[in-house]
């Protein structure tokens, strides 16, 4: 099979093949990240523009160190001293970027649907521009869920990551799922790929929509809880979710310390998962809220730094593929 | 010919001949620009330093990505995070970024002269570095006239771009003109090259002054209007100009809807000028101000996106003038 | 001798012999700067992360052409933009971009110690990161105190600079010593090589700590002085440094008037120094404050511009060492 889809905007329809192909290819850009000499032409004399209407530094050098190692150039747009403030639309901005021949966009807004907007127009326009979504709103982060599912298969079978790896897996997802559009693209790929998914959070924090949409799929498993216990029980991968502090004044919480209490992830709790269970964070972590410090710092539990390290490697993968379609 | 400016501050004394090197230069980068490999080695080594005193977030990505192109190592300043808030004069600035072995430094700057002023200085030191203004105050924006030029030139014979394809044509400049640098640049480069520019603005927005320099030269044909219909009938070209919101606080202006309803470029009025008129804008537009969203998106009509794109080539070809000045 | 050193936090305890490595390959990448073409392939492949918790646009600028000059990959993480106000700890923003395959982190804070807590948590994570300071609090900023050392040994030898140069010169330090980790690491530096180093300031500007450190070298020369002449008198270089005007309202100061009367580097003053006397100032300059003009752009007495200059191969070299150190 080879790859189909100009634009990566999100994970929901994502076949268990499609998921296949970017895990090959970021096992072998894994491979060449392990060389001193850590790039490749394979993007030379390409473009990619990283729209960020909605500022992030991690990711964003995630993506540009990931361009830089195919040899592209980056532009990089930040909204903060941007021409948005100017009057300008979000389709103006892109069609201005592309005017300046960009090859691949990665856009992240605060709105969810953005980018898919963008790609829409891309596609009406008749130009062979791929648009990668790196956050849009509270909708989709494919990236984040991607290197989240190689990280998962990489400790599964580092020598083949392969989607059929998560069959059977029990992994928990915990803390503000509302809100989260990193929880919303795993769910997707980790019930695509087999494994048995259980989310945690206070109710205020939990929407009902996930079970609709999974059960449309009989072969998604999904299930709820307003108690941490039952979703790690037994887990083999725990995901813990940032906990955005302005939650509080939301009314959507009563303190951090009552959720740490209620769902913080420590050493203790721990001991109800499987005896070799890994932790996962998309971070910036608030330490000592939705993590102890010791569970993250614990280099035999703790994958933190390994999602970081596959950001890279998946996102070389995805822009890779994207820019090498045959059209 | 061959080119022997070290500086380009202005279009004001550019000759017919100077416009005819750029164009035929840009042409050739405009080529390099359809390749899959859109990179030359033109300026490898050398440094190119983005001083933005103001900011500009897509001037600035071009001038970025028209260096990338030639291999050349890009500095970006940009006075929001300078040590300029920390007292230090605009010249010593320049003079720190001349020390880091800058070979080409692209000004930009709200007040007028900045440009010239580091020039002057650069040349009292007895330095090789050129300076390019990438917009001063309401002075000059020579790198936007020279690329409406270009892209003026390609509508008219896109084999072969040459000055004096704009003998005779009717080029209209719509809005306001008393703060627009874009104006003044255009104003030089397309009378100089033989078109009869017509000017329409508010009469608070459009000063008598242009007539005064272009009268010194009686090769030059300048019109002056404060309605749009005379401007506009039978032209070629027509430019319409970016509207500063705050020109209304000013009250230099009544409403934008009462701007609109005067000047504002729509496919009705199109009708006055020639059947196959093409609409032009330096961006960022004000859709629904400026111009109507349904002409800036006909690609039979709006050049707007080919402006960009141009802006890439001209920049390019700018750039490696200035950067292989024999001495 | 080779090069041992994994960090480069401070000159505190330097050696002659590594002043002397680092004088000699910074003089092999200044040979390298007079060539067209400037670029080395030396750090071909590696990752160069600036993290800057504290902006400065020259220092970054500086050490990314330097990165760039070496071909390696820069990525820039600036506090302002960052998720450090997501309330993540400055170790977890080292980690992420260690995770992103960082070889080489040059590290400027606000707080004194900060960088040495990074370089102590690679070490014990095991990984051969190299952490560079590039300036802590009110602690050190050993790459100013390097281009320093390095311009100071051009003028005495441009042919082979070396530490025993300065042994025997009188080099004054005039300012505001108490806030300034310029002056720090340059005593360090200056009294290691064997110049005899007088201190002038104001007594709110000088603490008397500076007497206490090298009372336990006697090998150390260092002098203090409340009034500028006894200092400068037949200096052989005078260095002076930035006056934050935020020192007249903390009380540390009576005007900015009164302090250039008292200790303002002009012309007449230098008539007390060695004929050939040099000034220095790590710039940005408040001209007219702690230093008239007319001195500062006189390229027979003014070193200003040599050691923005002289910056970019210093940092080559630190980069290079660091970066290609035996394990």
């Amino acid at each position: 099979m080879t790859w189909t889809r100009r634009h990566i905007l999100g994970l929901a329809d994502f076949t268990t093949a499609e998921y296949d192909i970017v895990l090959q290819t970021a096992a072998s850009f894994s491979d060449v990240l392990l060389r001193p000499m850590k790039k490749v032409p394979a993007l030379q004399g390409r473009v990619v523009t990283n729209l960020f209407f909605e500022s992030s530094t991690r990711t964003r050098s995630s993506f540009e160190l990931a361009a830089k190692r195919l040899s592209a150039d980056v532009m990089n747009f930040a909204a903060a001293t941007s021409s948005i403030t100017k009057g300008e639309t979000i389709l103006d901005t892109a069609k201005t970027y592309l005017a300046m021949d960009t090859d691949l966009m990665v856009v992240r807004h605060q709105h969810s649907g953005v980018p898919q907007v963008i790609a829409a127009e891309m596609d009406r326009l008749g130009v062979q521009v791929g648009v990668l979504n790196a956050g849009d709103g509270q909708h989709e982060h494919p990236s984040q869920g991607l290197l989240d599912l190689f990280t998962i298969c990489e400790v599964l079978d580092a020598s083949k990551p392969r989607s059929e790896l998560l069959a059977g897996k029990k992994i928990a997802i915990v803390g503000d799922i509302l809100h989260s559009r990193v929880a919303r693209s795993n769910i997707w790929s980790l019930t695509a790929c087999g494994a048995e998914v259980h989310l945690a959070a206070p109710p205020t924090l939990l929407p009902r929509e996930f079970a609709d949409f999974c059960e449309a799929d009989p072969n998604r498993k999904l299930f709820m809880h307003w108690q941490l216990e039952p979703a790690i029980a037994a887990a083999d991968f725990v995901m813990t979710l940032r906990l955005q502090k302005e939650r509080m004044s939301q009314h959507l919480l009563p303190s951090l310390r009552e959720y740490h209490q209620a769902f913080g992830i420590n050493r203790d709790r721990l001991q109800l998962c499987k005896p070799d269970v890994k932790v996962m964070h998309p971070g910036p972590t608030n330490r000592g809220v939705e993590i102890t410090s010791d569970v993250m710092d614990d280099p035999a539990m703790s994958l933190v730094s390994k999602q970081v390290h596959n950001g890279i490697a998946i996102r070389m993968a995805l822009l890779y593929l994207m820019g090498n379609l045959k059209n």
